[in-house]
């Protein structure tokens, strides 16, 4: 059935696996679309700068981590494209967490968070992380007592939510920290700006690079601003014991399932995998091809997708670094 | 001796002790400078902006730790005024330090670093933390080694040291995060902006407590553009053992003698002392008056000055986080 993946997924866009044109992209072209400046927010958690300053403080705050050192920067690291550059995060007292660190630019476009989707929403998965053992360690209870226990916090959540008695809670922390990753976007790469009708914003092989990630069927989980369909797909790795969505739901069908990575800024994303186990673009490009779509792709295929997805990485968002209380 | 340590310092900045008038701060305001926005480069290593942009790379990198998420910005989180708002450093694997990560801001007007002043200047302390087993626990080699990998930074290093056959060392390492630190500066605080005439930039009671931190003889040791005569004094500390400049120099005269800090941003780099044992500004300005100059300061005298050192807060230095290769 894999094999014919690929196939299924042109049809299900309107393609034909009739010939195409070098020149003509225009079909292709179709097939995509460009990357907003904002990810959209819940009717629960509207966007407002005051929430998203709060947000940009409590990303930075290494005084939501046990140890006093560790923030969400540490892992998603916006110097680092907000992932780490290493196989699997390293978080308290140095201890290795089971999966790699993914970034958090455009993650507010996709349908869930963490690599098995686990947390429906960016809110949920803020306070992951805090708590986890092999990451920030510290129980909700003692972070929100934290913040509490400085007064500029207290007049900043209270500013956020006047309404309130409580403002300093949980909930309102991942609310917060949701709120400024959603300002974590990376629009205006070189493809978004072919997309929007620049021709010349990509080379002629990463023309030829999205053509063959149409053809070859990449498009067919990668797709949408994100290049991610936000869907759950099987993807065993060797050496990987790692069981995925399974983890989540239990079910027999979910083994080995992750949702789909997105693919914008992949190239500065790496290494690659659940288990970072992959360092150059190429071999993941490779491995995918051969697992996914069941295809041996050729040296050439494989460096013109590289290259398209190269195109991928846009604008990084510029942080200027807050200044905590 | 210490009793009269104050009065010995009235004397030796020309002050006599006789009475002075509260609207009547220009004798006051004469004994102080205000801070440079640009701290001397010696010249063996020049300032020019393509160094001081690696240096800011190199600051901001992780690979330069052996756990591979420590930077230098990890404990001088330029988040927190450069330090870590910690009683002492967390580092490798969650391994505390022995003393209080001094701050970063302005350390290019001390005529040493470290708290023992081992390190002669900003160039030798850069490389310390990278390999100190608390720390980054990084062998020079293999830091040196990470960056030859990496080919942006082959790159960096050849266009800012054009003439050097292999120019990424650990030397250059350390050169080139010196020039980024020299530019870690903090003019503008409200005291110089009232040192360069506008003597509203001061309350009435900060006004009070430059009074009385000179009247006291805190200037004695605390003087010049950084507010430290970056000179070594004893300060033996309850509760610690910490030998400080004598485990430098093996001399006996050397014992709990530490570099005076300096007092720029004090407000902001919290906890005190070399065990950071102190979290209050009141209560290090207590002891000080107490250990230093033999003064038991009445809670008046030590609001003024503390009100003071809150006006010792600069503008922070804007700090874009780098884009890493």
């Amino acid at each position: 059935m894999r094999k014919t993946f690929g196939f299924a997924a042109l049809l299900a866009v309107g393609l034909t696996t009739t010939d195409v044109h070098a020149n003509d992209f225009a079909r292709y072209r179709a097939l995509f679309q460009p990357l907003p400046a904002q990810a959209p927010a819940p009717a629960s958690n509207p966007q407002t700068p005051e929430k998203v300053e709060l947000g940009k403080m409590l990303y930075f705050e290494p005084r939501l981590s046990k140890s006093g050192v560790i923030s969400c920067a540490s892992c998603h690291n916006p110097a680092m494209g907000y992932t780490d550059r290493l196989p699997v995060a390293v978080g308290h007292h140095g201890l290795k967490g089971p999966r790699n660190s993914p970034t958090v630019l455009n993650s507010g476009f996709l349908g869930s968070q963490f690599w098995d989707g686990r947390a429906a929403d960016l809110e949920e998965q803020a306070l992951g992380p805090i708590q986890a053992d092999v990451e920030m360690a510290m129980p909700l209870k003692e972070a929100v007592a934290t913040l509490k226990g400085i007064e500029a916090y207290r007049a900043h959540f209270a500013a956020v939510w006047p309404s309130q008695k409580d403002p300093v809670s949980a909930e309102n922390i991942g609310k917060a920290i949701a709120a400024f990753e959603r300002t974590l976007n990376t629009p205006d790469s070189p493809f978004d700006r072919f997309l929007e009708g620049d021709e010349n914003a990509l080379t002629a092989q990463q023309k030829r690079g999205m053509a063959a990630f149409v053809d070859n069927g990449c498009i067919a989980c990668h797709r949408g601003p994100a290049l991610t369909d936000s869907n759950f797909h099987r993807f065993e790795l060797e050496g990987s014991e790692d069981l995925g969505r399974f983890e989540v739901t239990g079910k027999d069908d979910d083994r080995y399932k992750f949702r789909t990575q997105t693919l914008r800024n992949v190239a500065i994303t790496y290494p690659y995998f659940n288990d970072g186990s992959v360092r150059q673009l190429a071999d993941a490009v490779r491995i995918m091809g051969k697992k996914m779509l069941g295809k041996d792709l050729d040296d050439e295929t494989v460096a013109d997708i590289e290259a398209f997805l190269v195109s991928l990485t846009g604008k990084q968002p510029e942080i200027t670094i807050p200044q905590l209380p």
